[in-house]
């Protein structure tokens, strides 16, 4: 039953000029794995606001997941500020400044040599075809924002974060959430562990609220949608899956 | 120079299931009308810690907005953690009892009447057509999860927020970020204040990196988008905006 946070790096979210697409990426991807995330954070660039908040997470969740400020410019903080979240020193790595010079075919310039520091005692994991390794310092996963690469890497590790994963079951009500609020209530006073989601969509034809169940326990969905549909009028129900 | 925290409230986020939409929107909308947002948050439902992240916030921030959690449902706890975060009651308010009466045709359910319930002494402001207000306490506005509610209940609010704007210029650049960052370095050791931001994109075919330039001075930022245009290579620069 592990818990996750995902800490959002960059400027350019805050102040709307990109949209953030890793974190509801890393949020699917980790809840088909079991993993339960339990926080996102968005912060700007810069180093004391990211170990402030690394230390924290680390502390709080089984993973946390970095996202953004990882590059040669003046505004990548990132590998400073988890570094100073565990009071490491950023140390050189003669690895990663060889594959540079390696994917590059010369010698490196000293602004991509600063791809080449990392957190003292980091693990650094290959990352399929990319040539900058995944960071890892305890149980922080070092992401970089461009969507491309945060998923090549998340997928080279993937197999770490898996647990039990979770059942959901949707059901689609034609009528408004609230004529059914009071048959959720009994859905839940029975079955008080299901994870019961109740969101309505306004520009739906076919239905006006989506229904989720969820358990990790595939038996207590079942139950619990069986005891749903028997409350719920027969002609409210648009569609179950 | 006002500043903004953004608090997303909702499982379903966390969860994977539904991408948030709102808080891109809020954070775009903000950037125009010159505030900053310094922190997006996103939280589970539940009443304890919704209530700690908007007292933290509504300290911290000129404006908080809260995204999710309205409504008749069980899941729907921001009122209740709200009203928690000022030690405030929530009570009963016969003014959106009567609204809802008038949506509805008919007498309020008790599911809908707990939609009445707001923290004591909010102010209600009407929102465009919407029969539902605006629910304002202190400085947090208390917006819904349904993007096309929350939209025009901001639209309704938007004049509140006015300060003085960013102004934004975009150089698309041809080289890698690793070649440009010395002349970054040198940019921003001449303009200080400069807000630069560097965005590397490895789809797109023209450009390899897109740097903004901002201030809410426009004559800083034209100084400094001449000094970097100066230090780069004419054959680099794709196109300014």
């Amino acid at each position: 039953m592990s818990t996750a946070g995902i800490l959002v790096i960059g400027n350019e979210i805050l102040s709307g000029k990109v949209v953030d697409t890793n974190s509801p990426y890393l949020c699917r991807e980790l809840r088909g794995l079991g993993v339960e995330v339990e926080r996102i954070v968005t912060i700007p660039d810069g180093v004391e606001v990211i170990a402030e908040h690394v230390k924290v997470m680390s502390q709080t969740y089984d993973f946390v997941f970095t996202s953004g400020g990882i590059g040669p410019t003046h505004d990548d903080m990132t590998i400073d500020g988890v570094a100073a979240a565990f009071g490491r020193q950023v140390e050189y790595s003669e690895s990663i400044a060889s594959r540079i010079a390696r994917a590059t075919g010369k010698a490196p310039t000293p602004s991509q040599l600063r791809m080449a520091q990392v957190p003292a005692g980091a693990t650094l994991l290959d990352a399929g075809d990319l040539w900058f390794p995944l960071v890892i310092v305890e149980n922080v996963y070092v992401l970089p924002g461009i969507p491309e690469l945060l998923r090549k890497k998340f997928e080279s590790a993937r197999e770490r974060f898996r647990g039990v994963p979770f059942v959901l079951k949707r059901v689609y009500v034609t009528q408004m959430e609230s004529e059914i609020a009071e048959h959720l209530d009994a859905v839940l006073h029975e079955f008080p562990k299901l994870l019961l989601g109740s969101y309505p969509r306004i520009q739906e034809e076919a239905f006006r609220v989506m229904l989720t169940l969820e358990s990790r326990d595939p038996g207590y969905v079942k139950r619990a949608l069986d005891s749903l549909l028997v409350r719920l009028p027969a002609s409210a129900v648009h569609k179950v899956e």
